[in-house]
């Protein structure tokens, strides 16, 4: 069969043979089936346990999936569990390509940038060191528990096997309007530490570790930034170019649905692309993704704003909850547990040594990371207090899809060669990743509560005005000549100061200049949008 | 690979190994770039040919796909042409279903179901006669030019797999407001001649011929229409069920997003357990989506209505593009050509005599059962002209991607076991469906306009008055205490009469007063929706 790699089940694979549609397989179409009744059972039963406090759509979708996962165990007789197999090219290709555009898309830009600095070290920096202490402490914890086979590539796989986080259940609780320092770093991180960790995976792969030297570090160190700035910028180009084309040829005219067409094909394409020069597709999309909802999103219609913003979002929503409910029904999977051969006290051992690998792999960097920011940081609302760096290290602690497609592309090469280490570094994996999502995941949405309502937030950051101050002075700095010799003196001193006491504000103040000035009249944006005939633009929620 | 079957392309598959990701295999990233890439295409070169005469989107696609395939031909040197193998189950799972989900959703229902004996007497009796004369045709002259080897189920199958139209190129061009009577029978038509061509296959393969009788005849028949009534019953139901959902859960209260995501996967699940029960699930679909956008759409918010009609067409126009371009680029597989082994002067022969025989069966039936419900209809304005009947009967000429579907089906059984008759039997009809796309498709712009234009329409019919007396003459009966007794009689006679005359707007007007009272207040729909604040129903277009 084609998207799903379906494995027929005896029981139900018979049809009746004088009525058969003899162009579809019958495994595929019942595996398809479950697939989409479970699917939209996750919806209802998501939306109904909407209040409660310990459910939310990954928990539902993960238990549905291990209760289907159970009900094909019963009703094969402990023959088959597999109603599908765990496909990477299906993960990689067509589930996660719409959630990391999404992610880019409906970012708030605006806070996504201003603490960019923070995301990209604990995103990268921390990544890094989390992968460090993984790797290492699964060296020396793994080799106590009799397990010999595991080559130096394992140990640096299984680091950034770990290393990827999945964040979804805390942003499900966090608000982005009540704490939008915390919900950008998490969210922010979440994004960049998934692209670092298959970045990660991926050079581990491919460089050679027979002699491990500073030369290898660097090559690795040379690999990544190459990676992170290619990608950055293909993702840009491709995201400019639709801004471009659907600006010039204004599709509106004719098609609403020729404009979301080419939006959904042209972020597709720059996945693909990247993939294709072996870049990092993630992050193109992901960019792509910011680009395309500042500039290509302006030039379209009002019915399209709405659909597209819309869309991607269900896209992404039907993908995450097929992910988990996936992961679920895979976790089951007999004939992996058969062929570990492990007793249950063996992999309850190696389950938490990785499990305690990843909580303090999480708090040798999140908490150092953020004390360094708050130092260098002058501004109180800005910096990370205690309880928020408690959060951003929560959140990051559950393990999902990412984990799961990465060890299956590591320790499953093919069915055959499958061997018993492999075997049982797969059934730990899938451990961690249930536990930390069922066990952590359920307690979040209390603690989080507990933690942010009992301790309120400090008012919101002066930083607008700061923002305004800028822009005064920088306005006065551009035109001069309505400007007494005293006044402008003052003003520069003043504008430098600023510059160094708050960098990245100045940054974003200057981008947004040159975006005026330069980029939107040519790709277009807010403020040069055309009046749409029937639109109601009040029916479009501002992105940006 | 997994959704596309793509065959490495040795020049383009060696990837740098140093960087290589190595969970996705290149020939697949390869043949999806292109593909994107051709879409992409497709839609910009689409959108500035909008004005050209000749051109329309899917002679863009073929021809662009047949350009591609002489490219790939070229790089490769005449070694393979096959970026992808034609896949049926990509087809009949991912493409076909979105495409008559949104014709059933976009469909002007009261056109539709006003001439719906009509479009089932062509749609369902016209395929049939088209069916017998081409599988009789095809048994008389291609047993006159020597291939011997082919069977009498064989014969069946080819009548049904060129009874299979494509009335996309038509649709394009005709107008649903200026000419509705046509642009409802054409649409209409096409979407029922599509699932009864299916049925027919299916019931021809899976039927036994070796004693053609009376009693194989019944059957087909019988088989028939279990599956038309079934699969339509199927349908409704679940448009139903979904519209009974989102009422009750009311959803938008949280998410729209989860409003369009149970609207397609409950869409998309009513083709599958349709699939699953041997029933079609091109019916199925179809009155789903009928249901869906009577019921169920109302239920949503202003968004969500919004992004599913966008949405829903775009997928269906992102489908229909990609199977024009497939089938342009799939023609030019040498291997097919190669394995026919015939000359081109019995190509050439066979497909002519296939397209002789295709033009021939549907002038067979058109015409005549046009001038039958001529003589039925008492109303001047819903007779059928002969230029409309020229016009439905040069709709149906085209050829498309069902019929190459239902054609591998049939002749391509393995790759190793293909015959000469059978690889012959494939490219004939790809001739047959490119020279009817490229050549009847490109003309048909123009003939259009010069058959309408130069008979403009009579004015639009007095109906509604009709649909005005009946409302007012049941009205009268159902509230008779301030009637007097004369009035009442007169009235009873009436209502009477205009029930033998206009049977189909009484069926329609009793189903509109039985819709408000009883389906509407269970299942929504107009006039029950909330009021969902912030949502502007002015930007909202009317779909019914």
């Amino acid at each position: 069969m084609a998207l799903l790699e379906a494995e027929a089940i005896p029981a139900l694979s018979r049809s009746p043979p004088h009525l058969s549609t003899s162009y579809l397989s019958t495994s595929t179409i019942v595996a398809l089936c479950v697939f989409f009744t479970l699917l939209c059972a996750c919806i209802v039963i998501g939306h109904l346990l909407e209040e409660n406090r310990w459910a939310n759509e990954s928990i539902t979708a993960l238990v549905l999936g291990l209760c289907s996962g159970m009900v094909v165990l019963l009703v094969t007789k402990f023959h088959s569990t597999k109603l599908l197999i765990f496909s990477e090219n299906l993960f990689f290709l067509y589930l996660l390509p719409p959630i990391i555009f999404n992610a880019g898309f409906q970012v708030k830009k605006k806070q996504f940038f201003k603490n960019f600095t923070t995301i990209l070290l604990f995103g990268i920096f921390g990544t890094v060191i989390s992968f460090c202490i993984i790797s290492v402490g699964a060296f020396l914890l793994i080799g106590k528990t009799g397990i010999a086979s595991l080559s130096i590539e394992d140990y640096l796989a299984i680091g950034a096997i770990l290393s990827a986080t999945d964040s979804v259940c805390t942003l499900q609780v966090l608000s982005q309007d009540e704490t939008p320092l915390l919900y950008s770093i998490v969210f922010g991180e979440g994004v960049v530490n998934d692209a670092t960790s298959i970045v990660l995976f991926n050079s581990v792969q491919t460089l050679e570790f027979s002699k491990l030297n500073a030369v290898t570090a660097l090559k690795l160190l040379g690999t990544f930034l190459y990676l992170f700035f290619t990608s950055t910028a293909l993702g840009i180009a491709v995201g400019l170019i639709s801004a471009y084309i659907i600006k010039t040829l204004y599709f509106g005219r004719h098609s609403t649905d020729r404009e979301v067409a080419l939006m959904m094909l042209m972020a597709y394409l720059s996945y693909m692309v990247a993939e294709l020069l072996n870049l990092s597709g993630i992050l193109t999309i992901f960019f792509c993704g910011i680009v395309m909802s500042h500039y290509t999103w302006h030039n379209v219609t009002g019915s399209s704003r709405i659909t597209t913003k819309h869309s991607f979002a269900t896209i992404s929503f039907i993908a995450e909850t097929f992910i988990f409910l996936y992961v679920g029904m895979d976790a089951l999977d007999i004939d992996k547990w058969k062929t570990s051969k492990a007793s249950a006290g063996t992999s309850v051992a190696l389950s938490s040594a990785l499990l305690a690998l990843v909580l303090i792999g999480r708090a040798a960097f999140v908490f150092p990371i953020a004390n360094i920011t708050n130092c260098i940081k002058t501004i109180g609302s800005c910096k990370i207090e205690f309880r928020s760096q408690f959060i951003i290290w929560w959140a990051g602690l559950m393990r999902g899809a990412v984990t799961i497609a990465l060890t299956y592309n590591r320790f499953q090469k093919s069915n055959d060669t499958t061997s018993q280490e492999c075997a049982l570094m797969i059934t730990s994996t899938i451990i961690v990743v249930l536990f930390s999502t069922l066990v952590f995941g359920s307690v979040t949405k209390l603690m989080i509560e507990a933690v942010l309502l009992r301790h309120p937030k400090p008012p919101v950051s002066d930083l607008t005005n700061i923002s305004d101050d800028l822009r005064l002075l920088f306005l006065e700095n551009g035109d001069p000549s309505d400007q007494g010799n005293n006044n402008q003196r003052f003003t520069r001193q003043s504008s430098l100061s600023l510059l160094i006491c708050y960098p990245t504000t100045t940054v974003h103040y200057l981008w947004r200049k040159f975006d005026d000035k330069f980029m939107r009249p040519v790709f277009g944006g807010t403020g040069f949008t055309r009046v749409v005939h029937g639109s109601s633009s009040g029916e479009v929620e501002e992105i940006s």
